[in-house]
């Protein structure tokens, strides 16, 4: 058995996220496919993650969750993409929480109503949500006008948790998303030739799920 | 001047999360009002915080921003609600994390959307966001049903993170979230006797902006 066995769906950013970082950290990892069903039942919330969601990272015995709290978890334990210094490690909390509030969030929820959710929600769902992340992009453009990565010259933690959703096909969203914001675009290209990256259906093998 | 200067405002509950620490912690702090017209500035957002937002806490020169990232800082910094090992502060995490994400985030948007917004939101876009709370308040509910506080039997800085919009009053969501919610309203009463609490209105002073 791998020491860390990543529990999600190759869907989900937020599994891209652990996986990528996995993988560019060099780290003995493996793949457990949990579908939605299996995850939102009474049972795997018992066992595994009372909130019911993916990802998941197994570890001596331990299941972690959330996917930030598992970057800074992995960042912390292994030094990989670790930020310098006290100071770093608070700006990197403080950009990780801004991911998951702000930026990923309506993003991701977005892209899930547009292309995958069974029931199609309101126009006017979808019109909020494209205006959050509008809003939120242009922060993070403007952040990266005068860096490499979002903490500096060096990526850290805090660019695998922004990247989450940054790779999968534009037609998820139904619009494109790179020509307006060049600066996310080129950061993105830096950070997919860093070792181990792959598109996000290649890195987490098994059925789209 | 105080060693802690929190920017805010006291509609905020992101500002109450930290008025409350602060003050449950017996630090030295004081309030300095920022109104939505000067935190989205230009000015602003290139001297204090290019996210535009509150709270920001001012101490020793610098300016820490996001909730859950100045809530983490201060835990770590004073001791005061801390967790108690490496584990415990992963959880810390990852509750922080999914209060930003999941918790707070629609909540907090729908009652702005009820009460404060000028230009009201669509109704559909109220329906998605009363959803979303309802389904966030049942994870919140189901795990206090056997504890004191989120992280066991004493309040740590997760609670103070939960708890920002918990005491402002029901009417600014135009329903009643207490009735089919007792463990939380349980919780919150405990959080209410801790020292230093004060209602959102009275425990950062200044017009109501």
């Amino acid at each position: 058995m791998a020491k860390y066995r990543l529990h999600g769906r190759n869907r989900s950013g937020n599994t891209f996220k652990i996986a990528f970082f996995l993988n560019a950290a060099g780290l003995d990892w493996e793949t457990v496919v949990a579908t939605p069903a299996e995850t939102m039942s009474a049972d795997w919330r018992a066992r595994v993650n009372p909130m019911g969601e993916v990802p998941v990272l197994e570890t001596a015995g331990n299941y972690l969750t959330q996917s930030g709290a598992i970057l800074m978890e992995l960042a912390r334990t292994t030094g990989a993409f670790a930020p310098k210094d006290d100071l770093q490690w608070s700006e990197a909390l403080r950009w990780i929480l801004w991911d998951n509030h702000k930026f990923t969030n309506h993003w991701a929820t977005y892209r899930f109503g547009h292309t995958f959710a069974t029931t199609k929600p309101a126009p006017e769902v979808q019109a909020y949500l494209k205006n959050q992340s509008d809003l939120h992009f242009g922060v993070l453009e403007r952040t990266l006008a005068d860096r490499r990565f979002v903490l500096g010259d060096s990526p850290t933690v805090v660019d695998f948790s922004l990247c989450g959703y940054i790779f999968y096909p534009e037609a998820e969203w139904g619009y494109e998303w790179r020509p307006s914001h060049p600066n996310i675009a080129f950061w993105a290209n830096r950070l997919a030739e860093l070792p181990g990256w792959k598109p996000p259906y290649e890195i987490f093998p098994g059925a789209a799920a």
